[in-house]
């Protein structure tokens, strides 16, 4: 699970090149990373009078007496709506619809890959956040849940916020909850390493977009004194630390009230006095490096803990927030130690939703999905190198999927609930299967082996 | 290709219950037909740095700064839209969103299994005709082209003409221009058959819905004199023979001109009178059986064609039909001889247009697939149970794919255009993949048989 140690800091920067290089020719290669599949078996053309007229009748006039039975005889039960604008898209900004699909594509093999879910990556053309409420409404018919990607804020905690209201199904906006559940499942274990606990230490969150809004409200929700976070935006055109002698909720729309319990010490400054003595940094502001200073970095407690989390490079190299003096530096990224992204938590999370078809997802569930992220990593033993799973540790969505449909059933938001060990081999199963059709398909040939790309 | 010769009229009536009853056990035991998966390989989790963060942000921006490379780098150029809302599902009429699933699950099976063409079911939680178009707009920028399935008439019209007008890719109602094409392979071929020819044959077209209104546009825009069509559609509570001297645009929307050429003689009367001496009978009406009278049918010319196509049960039993004196006999049903129904056309139809990169699909497109189809026929040798291919006969798509996106270069609107062999390899390998894949994965156990049923 670590990474090699000690590589030279030439070496980790070429290593950020590559993926730069290879991500082109791999992407011509496949020409598309995700596309739909059969899942019923045709054995012989006979079988289509079954799948579709005059068979299929049947099952329909089923539904339209039951409606419940979609859930039995579709997809509709396995099937998630990756949903952008592509206004806000990793480092890149508003890039729009079609140049935000490799991104979502993306989205939807890690849905499928790690999670066993049948993501269907959609962007649209519109950035009227009414229009993407209206939208995702719309289609709601064929999905179990619509993951929202990469929407630009302040709209983003609208839409959301709309679409939890008026949707029958989970509405999830991953850039909120999904990023907010792995960050603190990343500060619970971080906070372990050094001997700190999440009561007493001081935070300071760096940009209150959509993964740093959600971080503090979780944080606050799991235990951290809300007056001991400080939290810097952009106020007049300059990072600031905000206080809540500020107008908050016009600066910050929809987040006011949660911003005006932070800093309880009512510091005044910028990036570098919000640092001085803090435990943890979290950040999530303008791609790097060169974004935040070690110097600054240096003026931390000991023992600190640093979260750069902008993509696609962070706002100081990891070595160099090391040299600095962090102790634990986590990124974004899944080619550095201490990935605390998204990716650790969505294909769980999702997981347990739909397999007890839950009415939303809550933040107590995330909350849950974070301890189990969290819990996952310490039985096999933290290290200042290894405070949150990798990807590849794949009991993590399992151990996830069973806290967050279990967290559901306790909410009573459960359509299907089910036992803990009837949760445990259903995702045990469902994941495994769908890296099991991947495997099949590389070792038939169906599926090409990538080209090989020299880095020179 | 023949099916079985000369079963009693018993086993034909037990084979129609068989569908029906295999269809919930079938679909309940697969539990959705259709799901998302990936089409790149995945070596070790390291390659999720290119697939995902960082690595993705690179083909992003190269799509902002060109948006045309959308095409290389993602799915887009093979992602179809199957959108319904469910308003006219088979025979089983406005059964939402919900209930339709099944059927529209099943057209991306065969949108895949037959044309490579991956499909994605959504079905819209809307009615409304501008919200439906509203929502194909938003949708566009992850498609390639979009299938409007089973949306209620004259809505359908409306929506579709706006929809060629404003989207950037090509939009197709299967139930007009889909099931023309079908229709007009097996009209072609059965009059060679009988030895009569399309300029001087009398049509009788039973229901001016979605498909009768573009069957009988095709069929003029091909060669058959207008004034030689008779079309029967309620009138005041009443199968009606329309004429000229009707309010055909207030009774028939969208249709008004179209139908006051068709009827030169002004026939007049009801279906039975619409029937007499005609040598070609199409029907789009509701199910049967019982809805067509086999006294009406031994009226008709010597030599009669007739195509009960309502689904799932044709207005009359095609054993019916011959007794009475109809020499070919063709339904929308897969479980009998002559299916004219469109899974003979949209799959192949769409690779080529897909292939092109089309930026529409016109009617000479759909009359160049109905030639097509009816060739692919013609080279196996024409007989009275055999007036089209079977969908087994998987060079019918190849064949549609090479003559409609031929057509497309000719029209001028093939944004990729290609040489024929091109085009006819091209089909070839992604039909041929696609087959293989489904083929893969049930070898090698991932999607299971399906089970057993005891037909009693």
């Amino acid at each position: 699970m670590a990474k090699e140690k000690n590589p030279s800091i030439k070496d980790l920067k070429l290593k950020t090149e590559i993926p730069k290089k290879k991500a082109p020719i791999w992407h011509e290669f496949y020409q598309g990373k995700y596309e739909g599949s059969l899942k019923c078996g045709v054995t012989s053309f006979e079988d289509f009078s079954i799948w579709y007229t005059p068979g299929v009748a049947e099952p329909c006039r089923r539904i339209a007496n039951e409606p419940s039975l979609v859930f039995k005889y579709t997809n509709k039960w396995n099937n998630v709506a990756v949903i952008s604008d592509g206004t806000r898209v990793l480092g890149l900004g508003d890039i729009g619809p079609e140049a935000s699909l490799p991104v979502i594509e993306g989205k939807a093999v890690l849905f499928k890959y790690l999670g066993g879910v049948s993501a269907f990556p959609i962007t649209l053309d519109t950035k009227d956040p009414d229009e993407i409420i209206e939208t995702c409404l719309r289609i709601q018919p064929a999905f179990g849940g619509i993951n929202l990607e990469d929407i630009a804020q302040p709209k983003c905690f609208y839409i959301l916020d709309e679409l939890r209201k008026k949707a029958d199904i989970p509405v999830w906006h991953d850039d909120q909850q999904g990023t907010a559940s792995v960050v603190m499942a990343g500060v619970i274990n971080a906070l372990k390493v050094v001997g700190k606990n999440l009561d007493d230490v001081i935070i300071t969150q760096l940009g209150i977009g959509s993964a740093g809004t959600a971080v503090i409200r979780v944080l606050i929700k799991a235990g951290v004194p809300a007056g001991n976070i400080r939290v810097v935006d952009i106020v007049r055109g300059n990072p600031t630390i905000l206080t809540s002698d500020m107008d908050l909720e016009k600066l910050f729309p929809y987040r006011g009230e949660l911003l005006s319990k932070t800093n309880a010490n009512m510091i005044k400054g910028s990036t570098k006095e919000s640092l001085k003595d803090a435990d943890v940094m979290i950040s999530f502001t303008t791609p790097g490096p060169g974004v935040i200073k070690p110097e600054w970095i240096s003026k931390m407690a000991k023992d600190s803990i640093v979260f750069p989390c902008a993509n696609p490079i962070p706002e100081i190299w990891p070595w160099e927030a090391k040299k600095a003096g962090a102790k634990i530096v986590g990124t974004g990224r899944s080619d550095f130690e201490n990935q605390v992204n998204n990716s650790l938590g969505f294909p769980g999370i999702f997981r347990g939703t739909l397999d007890v078809n839950a009415t939303t997802i809550t933040d107590e569930m995330a909350i849950a999905a974070a301890y189990a992220i969290a819990k996952t990593a310490e039985e096999k033993g933290l290290r200042e190198d290894y405070i949150v799973p990798s990807m590849d540790e794949w009991e993590l969505f399992i151990n996830e999927a069973v806290a967050v449909g279990m967290k559901a059933i306790d909410q009573g938001i459960a359509r299907a609930p089910k036992s803990e060990d009837e949760l445990r081999e259903r995702a045990k199963k469902l994941i495994g299967e769908s890296r099991r059709q991947t495997e099949i398909l590389m070792n038939k040939g169906w599926i090409k082996k990538p080209p090989e790309v020299k880095i020179n």
